[in-house]
């Protein structure tokens, strides 16, 4: 079976079967037989692959898919089924040595530099460079920049949604089923990871990259259930003593204590709804965490009568009374002018799902076990998530149970970096978000610009003029250096010709910018990195990429050393990226050699 | 090999390997075990797979992914490895039964109905409706959603860029270096194409689904030529005599003849350029399709002075003086103020490129072969596409070659709908649009939003209320109907209970607004058709997918059905999606039953 093979524990396994040498566009195969026919097979070239702009407007990067590649490095060969694919797609005259000589090629005398998996980068600078011969090196292009270009962007997605979020809060990546194809679920799961969540839904991304799953039901488990004779059995057996429990008495018992200190009659709760916590709570009574809004939309109240809750709200005995409400259903309801038969569901949301989560998680209590928390899917997640930990803080005072106030609040509901920027500032009370379609999606920038191009060829530089200065390569074998000041804060990246000394620590270095000539820069770098170590030659893994975890941690520490106006929000600072004075006169040299003297006509 | 596994020919085969039943979300998996505990292994449940609005400010989807799902259906099985990896990642007091339970699970018992692949779909209707056993039937959730959305979504898209690009031009695919992921690039083939697209340059997209492949050669083929020395071979044998050709020599004599007659000298021309394109025509003398926008950047001519082209242009002589300079690189540089040295490098785009094109097409021509045509990447299409297009005619007539005229016009710069409408009104000559980044990831909107809704569980109808009319799912066992009208289009589509006599033509049918009372019509069928048919049942494909040929064709003549008014870019008219009599009663009894009346606090 094919799902075997994926995760079969040979070296650096677990690739998608479908990267393989013919991910790529006819292009590179068409390009590789004239090259062939011209006699191109010994020449060598040298590729670089970078970006010309960060996405999501900010100024930083994060690169990402570097393992993915050297695996397709590594596993690089046309299979029989391949190469008859090919003699079939391609004219009829193709001579038939090009297809023996396809056959044979490996990635053997392909040399592959890249930055470190997990880095911030910045435009222009080389992510990954490819020398060697002229044809590979060109087959290589479209499956490196599809492995490299989402994988990046997720990274960097997820890395944002990071930093918003802060640290003391969990982040789960929930998208898989409006993810771009089951493979862009898959590598979203894994890239989402890389950049700084916690788990995700994906079993089977957890089953291929060993990242932490996480989920509990859906709304449709709660629907199923109508009343509380659809309970199965009854029966917990106490964590400790082994001694049965009959969990729908005690959290019968429950609601009614519980509906008295929280205010809400247990016949305002569904019985439905109890019926499946209950049988959830009896399924895993030690990860109880519970959905609680299937049945927000039934309890309502009539408007312009405050309930004893706003009440206490307004008086600010809760000690929330800030401004909850500038987004999300319940500002939209309370502004509509429905008069006395208008639905003031707000008062009354999540009530439900409240009263019946506390009186399941402190029968679960009786038994030995410790509910998890809850997860809200609808509604205002600020207003929601503070009316829930009241009560929880309530519930946890009134029965003297402290570790009730910390139970887990999960939110779920189409949220974006701005979302979360929203409810900081409305001082939600939310432990945990579930993140689906925007961070899968990457809906605010949904590709990533990274290109592949020919810089040298048979040791002559190679520059692509364009109209657009931006788009102008910088041609030659550089290196790549990222300068850091004395406060360990990255300063500046600095590309330099290969054939030049690496900048000392101490010694001053003049950067310049690649294209203005007057904007120059002395630096005296307290550290000197340099950005590309060779991954792959010879037909091997030179540097074994890093665990995911490592790459993980990789990511925050890097992005700890790029100042914080670099990584803001709202009009970041953008980090620069320089040339070295020889870098910057070769360019220029050779860019009015390639631009010739135009004549008055 | 995993690549050979893909591609074998057993019956419905070629799914992504990493489409399995753990290709889920955990909470499936922790919701079956709740439900197994529960006793609810008997229990029988329908869901609907519906959206509830069309992407693209559109008022019209495509269904897509029938296929993929019903694959999946037939190879549902959890592995010994997933079982493994399940009893590692749920808690540990999970009964060892329950694995059991999940390693003998099939889709046997359950029943797929659907509506046709390719066929236009609407809010609220069931693309898919799946009935049996609760367990089963909700772990099929998240995977099924996987595989409608994207494939619906990316099929919609390419089904508007084929109608804004209208049925004479070409459409390609190119999009797989940006597509999230290597899945995502291969499932964007695979719809574009079932949208209406006539290729793809993806060569696996080519050798999995048999689409037609597409590609010649990068800029980077050009600039890996720097003279006409790099030339290896030169002879080419004459495509009927077998005569030997001396092709360099050809195109060198045909550069001269050519450039007396557009106005441009061979000293404007690179000759790495041509070589360039002398190799690729030795390469594929038959398919010579040449990248000609590489050198654009090196030609110019001092501002203030027009070229005798321009001359022309302003005197109508070539019949091109329309507005063609609305957006693009054009205008922005002839507008910007330069005044001696500033760089008129419009004048000259594109004529490296065309002469060296038509040199070698006209030495191909001599050899027996008629070239195809040119690609342009860069600058003003449509301004360019004429100029193109202009010079063609030049050559053609001058040289008595009537089918220089019709050389195809290939464009492929960061295309989307907007900028096709733009080239439209510009009047392009471009028959072929390449097309990736925009298409692929549908930037527009990157996400479709189907959901799977829990509508009938042991025969009981389940609603799921909520604050947002919209979200509220219309419950029961149900039937679509699509009511045509005498002139042959669609006029609405019809949701009936299943217990309801099908609408008969001739017929009148009351239809209403699922939610507003007033929002009634009365309609009489010329053509019914039954939109939901059963593709999956008795563990059995029922009803064989179709190749993705005819779900192509199924695509153009299910939207030929639609009113233009339906279709339009720009404000659509909503097409109107209504409910029976009965089925309307039965909604909103079921809903007065699930929301309790308030009471005055």
């Amino acid at each position: 079976m094919s799902n075997e093979l994926l995760i079969s524990d040979k070296k650096m396994a677990r690739q998608n079967g479908i990267v393989q040498p013919l991910l790529t566009d006819l292009y590179q195969i068409t390009m590789a037989y004239a090259y062939w026919k011209s006699g191109k097979v010994n020449d060598v070239a040298v590729f670089d692959l970078f970006f010309r702009a960060n996405p999501f407007q900010g100024e930083f990067t994060i690169f990402a898919g570097l393992e993915e590649c050297l695996k397709f490095l590594e596993n690089f060969n046309y299979s029989d089924s391949d190469i008859e694919y090919l003699r079939q797609a391609l004219p009829g005259n193709i001579e038939p040595e090009f297809f023996a000589y396809l056959k044979d090629l490996t990635c053997k005398d392909v040399k592959v530099s890249a930055i470190e998996e997990g880095s911030v980068v910045f435009p222009r600078v080389p992510l990954l460079r490819v020398e060697g011969p002229l044809i590979i090196a060109q087959l290589l292009e479209t499956t490196l920049l599809t492995l490299v270009n989402f994988a990046s962007l997720m990274a960097t997605n997820a890395a944002r949604y990071r930093m918003v979020a802060g640290k003391s809060v969990s982040l789960l990546e929930f998208g898989l089923r409006r993810a771009q194809g089951p493979d862009g679920g898959l590598s979203a799961s894994k890239y989402a990871y890389i950049g700084g969540f916690d788990g995700t839904s994906n079993v089977l991304a957890g089953k291929m990259f060993n990242i932490p799953v996480r989920g509990t039901h859906a709304h449709s488990f709660v629907t199923s259930f109508s009343t509380l004779e659809d309970i199965n059995s009854v029966i917990l057996r106490h964590a400790e003593t082994q001694k049965p429990c009959n969990l729908l008495e005690l959290a019968s018992e429950w609601r009614n204590r519980v509906s008295a200190i929280i205010d809400i009659s247990p016949e305002e709760a569904s019985d439905g709804e109890l019926a499946a916590l209950i049988s959830y709570a009896l399924a895993f009574p030690s990860g109880f965490l519970a959905l609680v809004d299937t049945y927000d939309v039934k309890r309502y109240n009539f408007q312009g009568l405050p309930s004893q809750h706003r009440l206490r709200n307004m008086n600010g005995h809760t000690g929330y009374n800030s401004n909850c409400g500038t987004n999300g259903t319940r500002t939209q309801i309370t502004s509509n002018n429905h008069s006395t038969y208008g639905y003031s569901t707000v008062e009354r949301t999540l009530r439900s799902g409240l009263l019946n989560f506390c009186a399941v998680a402190l029968a679960l209590n009786d038994c030995g076990y410790r509910a998890v928390g809850i997860r809200i899917d609808s509604g205002d997640l600020a207003y929601l998530s503070v009316l829930a930990r009241d009560t929880f803080e309530q519930v946890g005072k009134a029965f003297n149970l402290p570790w009730f106030l910390k139970l887990t609040i999960v939110a779920s509901n189409d949220i974006n970096e701005e979302t979360i920027l929203s409810l900081n500032e409305q001082g939600h009370k939310i432990d945990c978000f579930g993140i689906g379609t925007h961070l899968v999606t990457c809906q605010r920038q949904p590709a990533l610009g990274c290109v592949y191009k020919l810089v040298e060829i048979n040791g002559q530089p190679r520059i692509k003029l364009s109209q657009d200065v931006g788009k102008v390569t910088i041609p030659g074998h550089k290196e790549a250096y990222r300068l850091f000041g004395a406060d360990g804060h990255a300063l500046i990246d600095l590309l330099q010709r290969s054939s030049e000394p690496a900048p000392v620590v101490g010694q001053k270095v003049l950067c310049r910018h690649p294209f203005q000539e007057s904007k120059r820069a002395y630096v005296i770098p307290s550290k000197v990195e340099h950005l590309c170590k060779v991954y792959w030659k010879d037909g091997h893994v030179t540097t074994p990429p890093k665990p995911l975890s490592e790459v993980r941690e990789r990511v925050q520490s890097s992005l700890k050393t790029l100042r914080q106006d670099i990584k803001r929000n709202l009009n970041p600072t953008p980090y620069k990226v320089a040339v070295s004075d020889d870098l910057y006169n070769f360019i220029h040299d050779l860019w009015l050699q390639n631009a010739p003297i135009g004549e008055l006509s």
